[in-house]
């Protein structure tokens, strides 16, 4: 039977974490498992206003086929936002509105990777883009990250003379350490990229919120023509939509939109239309300070239990942002092992393992600090040390 | 600079239609050229109503993270409705949504297509599906269309010993010619599959738009097991939404599933919570009566306009239902010369060019009645009438 697949899919595992969603819903379990925004702060009355509204103006328009690139408005205001916040210059040309910025990471697979052809990924690294990517089945190189970025030694190394079609990072906030690459790493990342010529792909979904510390440089604003931007209004706004983007210009550009077509034609115009006009008729800044204010309380009180309940020996990152705490437990103990004992005291986190390519039986996990409030962590992490008092 | 895509995206055309959808901006062109569903069609009041409603029983579900699937209760709409309407047993659990059934096939060829694979298409064939399973790199084994469906002996003679993975096949209304296959060709096509053992990959976006005739068996009651289903609500309720479906058993589905993680997570919950109250909450088959009725009236125009206006010697086909007609001009007129002239008399069809995968020239064209009413079809036929006598 195997002989029918082709052989890009035969070996690519289903989401590790979408297997564990299913046993986090016993409601007796207490999960920071998740990678979700806390659906408490989705604008729901204002997205249900923004819906009246284009129905009332368009509503034939919302429901029929659109282009490939994707809302010319919405695209504008992207392209703004990217001048306003960030200082970025990006045409809405070189927009196009993807589902969720996980479909542009399948289009520029698609589009980029041969079989066999070098993709420098951080070590952990997102495994939404370690599946994804995998299809195309390219040779990663993993580069182990510190608290500073990637280690640019080892980026240099393993990636000298290898002809690296690209290098896939998310600097804000990363999925799953939580760490953030500061502005010299950023250079020296950039420094590499330019030496070698190969692409930087900026993943940036969680880099809008920030509740500690100053904004670092965009890859984009140091080498615009080598990277290629990914966005998401998943967590900023809300994932039902499934609306992301990427930004590439030129050729990239094009044989994107060649993928896109193929893939779904275009994505949801509905959903383009009235997520549009939730973003023309609100304060969107106003909102995403509400989300920074909880999740930044939900990670110190993350940050605090761990400090009273949890043994000195195990260290945690310490984000500046976004939604993952990242453990290292000591010496040669297996998350995976943890994770077993932790599912008996009803207590669920990520092990290490989906998050590396090259090793298993690591000693890391992942804690989702955005979901739950202060006393739901505090009991959660309890467990936790109880399960590790096992261990 | 070409070296640095992927083999696979080289020499995979922008979509020809949507190149041409274009020149049909120009408000003065009557154009038969689209493939579009008719908006004035689109049961927006009841939408609108539908969307109020999930707002209000739960808001704030329709916009977090779902799972891959699909919604359970739209699958399980659909299973119910391939049972009442067509007597096929269809588990929800087999049913994945997707974004529109483009999405399908791009799933299919990643799971099945390795470079050089050999996959039957019809002659001439939906573009869209070449387009999409191009990306895989197959190699297109075309059979010719006759008016009863596929040439059974070219099948036979094209298919014999080439380990084919799948025949693609619109049976019903077929995009671009219109026909639709008799029950005697579909069970000798299905004789070929089992002998051959490939499997059917049967897209249905306009099965339920008959206008004339009688049902004709689905491939999945023939050859239940090597049979992969494609659907969309596109046609029958509407395309802004991009939901369809792809109906797969035991391993193909458990690839197919993975495929969609890699791809884009899941489809937009927010528009399948909606569809799906829509669904439930009206009659959908009078719904689909009032679309039938309409695209009827307007084939029968077009057949009349081309009675009156055109040469007695370009063949037409005849369709029971769905959207197209298709035209053979005589001998070896070029259906894209003619296609410069029509422009020259502001209208435009699309030559058959495009849905070929081996020969271009083609004196064949498709042209489009869904979207214009019977007035200025016979506009347009007068149109082409004078871009004809100018050939």
């Amino acid at each position: 039977m195997e002989e029918m697949f082709a052989e890009r899919i035969i070996n690519v595992p289903r989401s590790f974490i979408r297997e564990i969603l299913k046993v986090s819903l016993d409601p007796a379990i207490i999960s920071f498992a998740g990678g979700l925004p806390n659906r408490d702060y989705f604008p729901v009355e204002e997205i249900q206003a923004a819906t009246q509204g284009v129905f009332c103006d368009n509503g034939r328009d919302i429901l029929q086929y659109s282009n490939s690139e994707g809302l010319l408005a919405l695209r504008e205001y992207i392209a703004a936002r990217y001048l306003a916040k960030k200082g970025l210059v990006v045409s809405p040309e070189d927009i196009l509105i993807t589902n969720g910025s996980q479909q542009g990471l399948d289009l520029l697979g698609k589009v980029l990777i041969n079989t066999g052809d070098a993709v420098v990924i951080e070590e952990p690294g997102y495994l939404g883009a370690i599946q994804s990517l995998s299809i195309f089945r390219p040779t990663f190189l993993p580069v182990p990250l510190s608290d500073e970025g990637m280690e640019v030694d080892s980026l240099r190394e393993v990636s000298a003379g290898k002809g690296v079609k690209f290098l896939y990072a998310v600097p804000n906030f990363q999925n799953p350490s939580g760490i953030t690459y500061s502005n010299s790493n950023r250079l020296q990342v950039a420094e590499v990229a330019a030496d070698e010529g190969f692409l930087l792909v900026e993943d940036d979904p969680y880099g809008e919120l920030r509740f500690s510390g100053a904004d670092q440089q965009s890859f984009y604003s140091l080498l615009p023509k080598q990277t290629i931007l990914l966005g998401s209004f998943s967590k900023i706004v809300a994932p039902g939509f499934r609306l992301g983007w990427i930004v590439a210009s030129g050729k990239i550009r094009e044989k994107l939109l060649v993928a896109k077509q193929a893939a779904d034609l275009h994505t949801s115009g509905f959903a383009q239309h009235i997520l549009n006009r939730y973003l023309q008729d609100n304060d969107i800044d106003r909102h995403i300070a509400r989300i920074i204010t909880a999740y930044g309380g939900q990670c110190q009180a993350m940050v605090d239990s761990i400090a009273r309940h949890l043994p000195g020996d195990i260290s945690w990152t310490r984000p500046e942002g976004g939604m993952f705490l990242w453990g290292r437990l000591p010496g040669e103990m297996s998350s995976m092992k943890l994770f077993d004992l932790a599912v008996q005291e009803k207590v669920v986190f990520v092990p290490g393992d989906p998050f590396y390519t090259t090793t298993t039986e690591v000693p890391t996990l992942r804690l989702n600090f955005s979901c739950a409030d202060g006393e739901t962590i505090e009991r959660g992490v309890r467990r936790l040390a109880r399960a590790l008092a096992k261990m």
